[in-house]
């Protein structure tokens, strides 16, 4: 295989020669202090790594720009690598070399890495055999590198805090956001209405008749609910039980006002760095609840093997066409300028995926 | 019977005369405008009225003064009684006279409102017998007018929210209110400690002091807990998992900075009359959720059974002496006078009762 390697390691103060199976090289987005990401990043390479017998060696094929990648990377997300450390947490590829003890996975077979882990953004990645969950190969590999995360969000909160049925409705702020764009569709799947709130900004139009045609029933720039009774807006949608709250500050006050007696908020993100007021009466007397969802914390309180099952039912429903958003591909050696789109310094763009 | 009265009647344009069980006028707290409790509020009499076949009529004997009633007089309580209204919600009283038909109640049975409901402050009150809950008699009777709502709550809110054990913590502000002096001593009962948060104010050793007698664990005025890290003046109590705020703004967020990760903050009321604000890490990363608390609510959702057994627990507490809290009686007569200590016009005071 192209990455075993012969070479001889010193060990324990012991010359020892033997033969060992190693990755190649790793080109890898690289960061040994936390700070701005399009300063403290490089790309460098890293040197070969052994593969032992339980472990498996990708040649990554893509992996997308998160925001919680760029708050790792900050260092304002509480939980992250260690200094030094690769960046990137989703990913996907293409098995290059296993282990000798390794059965199940193949050069040539495509894998995600399962559940997202930090160092994704390099060329090859080794890892024990159980991290490595193998996809149809017909699924387009831009999809199976973001799927991991913000669909999976999308699809957990719909389902996990309020027992909705069909008819019934959810209301969102940051509705145009990856996870946005997969809220409406799973709800739309299951007869859900959707209200959706974005930004003021220009665009907004285009905006709105992009988040109509995957299925919104309603969208409104935060503006537009500058009125007194926003439920007045809601014509035959109902008043909804589920509330998504990814922006903080005024949007997420207006998520509150959309929900009904009851009604439940749940936040996964603070876009906005504004924090979530709330008065005394929408507890006591709307009855309102407030939580919060992480998907890492989620997936590593025992749901690994459940994961990776709506993994693959969100990957069915991307090849038949029923799941979509937009993304943008981009080579790894153009990796800051996507950086640089991800980061905002363009405006509204699509996700970034960087093609290895 | 006294209250028993022969009269004639014009109805349905007919002269009938007849023979119809009256009650004796009742003197009431009147109002027929929201506004400032001590100025829209006057003792009026109140006609004789009819007892029918499973009326019950009730000399009351006791009844507190509580926010909430303050609240509904001002007319910013979201649930009130229609205008005009007779003020108050809870209270106690001794059976006067029966309907024909009524039979496990007799005139000298002593019986409490439950639910609570508008009207308490009267010196008769007629009702279905469905309406009134008997109770023993050797209950002070100041407490058993004052049972069904404050210790009540405490008692709901240290059960139904977290699956609290021996050991565990309650954080909560507020700690003075007499729902607070509850929550200490029922938490105290289950061996679950309380660390409790009280305003900056004259006499805040007397009532650290006086709430350590009852069980509290930790006392804190919000000046002393102005450190980078509250948990560090835990010691030997653990991070508490339930928080209770009655109070908004600052105080609430000091019972957040208190709970730990996973923990559940229950607002019950809004003393400060300012918002909550909670930060988006709050919600994603130490994993909060807030919900409120209304007691109304929970016993008009098929409670009014459950909430009279807990009602007899609770005054099975009072008579053991494991459950007490401050209470003033005022003669009727002096209304106005005790109002005016509940609107906090003479500083912090004990709840007052009114005395029929």
């Amino acid at each position: 295989m192209a990455c075993a390697r012969f070479i001889s390691l010193k060990t324990s103060g012991m010359v020892r020669a033997f033969s060992t199976l190693m990755s190649p090289p790793s080109k890898a987005v690289f960061y040994d202090n936390h700070g701005p990401p399009d300063t403290v990043t490089k790309i460098i390479e890293l040197p070969p790594v052994e593969i032992k017998a339980n472990d498996v060696c990708v040649k990554m094929l893509a992996s997308p720009i998160n925001p919680s990648d760029i708050n790792r990377i900050e260092g304002v997300y509480p939980v992250r690598p260690p200094l030094p450390a690769v960046g990137g947490y989703e990913g996907v590829g293409e098995v290059h070399s296993v282990g000798e003890a390794v059965q199940g996975l193949s050069p040539g077979d495509l894998v995600m890495a399962s559940p997202p882990s930090p160092g994704a953004w390099q060329t090859h990645v080794v890892r024990d055999k159980s991290f490595w969950h193998k996809f149809d190969r017909r699924t387009p590999v831009e999809y199976a590198a973001t799927v991991t995360i913000n669909p999976l969000t999308a699809l957990r909160m719909v389902e996990d805090f309020v027992d909705l049925k069909s008819g019934d409705a959810i209301v969102q702020n940051g509705a145009t956001s990856m996870v946005g764009q997969c809220v409406i569709q799973l709800a739309k799947l299951r007869g859900i209405h959707t209200i959706n709130i974005i930004r003021d900004r220009s665009g907004s139009d285009e905006a709105k008749e992009k988040l109509t045609k995957l299925g919104a029933d309603q969208v409104y720039t935060e503006s537009q609910l500058n009125v007194k009774n926003v439920k007045s807006l809601l014509d035959n949608v109902p008043e909804p039980a589920l509330g998504l709250n990814c922006v903080g500050g005024n949007a997420a006050s207006l998520v509150l006002k959309f929900l009904r007696q009851g009604g439940t908020m749940v936040t996964y993100g603070g876009m906005s760095k504004k924090p979530i007021t709330v008065s005394t009466s929408s507890f006591i007397f709307k009855e309102l609840s407030l939580k919060g969802f992480w998907l890492q914390k989620w997936i590593s309180s025992g749901n690994t093997e459940a994961s990776r099952e709506m993994v693959d039912y969100l990957l069915g429903l991307i090849r038949e066409g029923k799941l979509k958003y937009d993304i943008e591909l981009t080579p790894f050696s153009e990796f800051h300028a996507a950086l640089d789109k991800a980061l905002g310094k363009h405006g509204s763009q699509p996700k970034q995926v960087i093609k290895f």
